[in-house]
């Protein structure tokens, strides 16, 4: 396990592979906005049986890129996407570890050699970067902010793209709802305060990327779920015992996706 | 039925809505970027029945905006967005007369009055405005372009938002793939000529955004659809045989699909 890193630095392998990369035909991809020379390449991806969303965020003008929230069941799809739009993978980032799916990280390893696995540093799991609360993930021209949001789980992360005023936000927020709290040091209190403090306090225009959405919505805004979202904008009272009494069934998945994602979602 | 109109005049109701509008909070919305006066707020929405994508495009601006290919299921959902966001919607398009779901253009313009329901004049479908090839739509200060692109049905349309550099493919072209051919005048003939006359043609950076997609993908563009699309790559010959030997299975939803969508999804 490695230790926590405040800023990552490329891994060995990039700077050969971009002057490759750098030669192949650049293709264009919306998202967030950004102009000149911070312009990304944009993919949201959806993975039908746990309803995970997958995000690509490619650097235009080096090529190198991240997954957030690869789904092992998803990762040749996505391998394939990276090779064909011509870039460089450099980390398959974790917003937490997951107990609904099996991550792709591991596997993406596997596809795309280079890449290196992320997660926080808060669950002890294997991975090849640890992370924490203020590290810079950068690539290329891009720098994600990590920002730690524990209350679905102790290492919730999220990670604000500043130059292009986007943030994914796990499961700590989702359209219009939250994650549940009620396993894996899950606290309603500690949820509330992550999301006033650390999402709510981004600028109103801020798009807003889940880890999840159950009803084929794909982003919101700072500003909308700060108006709308029917737990977190209650009290934190009322918050609180709203998700105390969600009487949720126990996760199908659980008992084979926490295993599995302590290893990257690789068994030896 | 009302005739082809080259370039669609705003709703009657649209200027003392507008007014209203205007002072409520705006919120902004990613996209394929633009800048100005012309910010587009951009959503895309699923209905995971039939696999379609819906999308919303409003000006930010004037508030005013257009639903893409709403479903019937998921027109609720997507009236209330509408609504939480401060649009105005002017219109609900069809990229063509679907086979495998029905559409939500009528159900929105009962839940949003003053929205009008557009498709071809080729169908000869009961809608508030036919337009044809050229029909420029006009929405605040943003314009979609309408290209016929027949070979999935007689009437498929596919409209481009030059400003930002999109366009909403309908069925003519799908990621990686394109709408099948074997019924509703379909021809893989002219199919072919469609996809690389009108949509080839566009600069190779533009969006692209289909109807449906199966494998959890969102978005292409023309670079990577003339470089990767495993049907359209091919020489017409090629194409031809390809999709005359697809023997896919009848359409599940298309007896009732069809007479329902003659009537803008809704029965009298």
């Amino acid at each position: 396990i490695a230790a926590c890193a405040q800023k990552l630095p490329l891994p060995p392998c990039a700077c050969s592979a971009l002057s490759l990369l750098l030669a192949t035909r650049r293709f264009c991809s919306g998202g967030g906005g950004g102009s000149g020379s911070d312009r990304i390449i944009f993919r949201q991806l959806f993975e039908p049986k746990s309803c995970t969303y997958t995000y690509l965020i490619g650097c235009q003008a080096t090529r190198n890129a991240v997954y957030i929230d690869p789904v092992i069941e998803t990762a040749e799809r996505d391998a394939n996407l990276v090779k064909q739009l011509g870039l460089n993978l450099v980390y398959a980032i974790n917003t937490h570890l997951h107990a609904d799916h099996v991550t792709g990280t591991g596997r993406l390893k596997a596809l795309l050699p280079g890449c290196r696995s992320v997660i926080s540093g808060a669950y002890k799991a294997r991975a090849d970067v640890h992370i924490e609360d203020g590290t810079k993930i950068d690539f290329g021209r891009l720098q994600l902010e990590t920002r730690s949001t524990p209350g679905h789980t102790d290492g919730c992360l999220t990670y604000v793209l500043h130059s292009h005023a986007m943030a994914f936000t796990g499961d700590a927020l989702l359209i219009r709802g939250c994650g549940r709290t009620d396993f894996q040091q899950g606290s309603p209190d500690r949820l509330y305060e992550s999301v006033h403090s650390q999402i709510f306090s981004l600028p109103e225009h801020y798009l807003l990327y889940p880890a999840h959405d159950y009803t084929g919505q794909s982003v919101t805004t700072v500003a909308e779920e700060k108006k709308y979202n029917s737990r977190l904008t209650k009290s934190k009272a009322e918050f609180i015992n709203i998700m105390n009494n969600l009487n949720l069934p126990y996760p199908k998945q659980i008992d084979t996706a926490l295993p599995a994602n302590m290893i990257c979602g690789m068994q030896d």
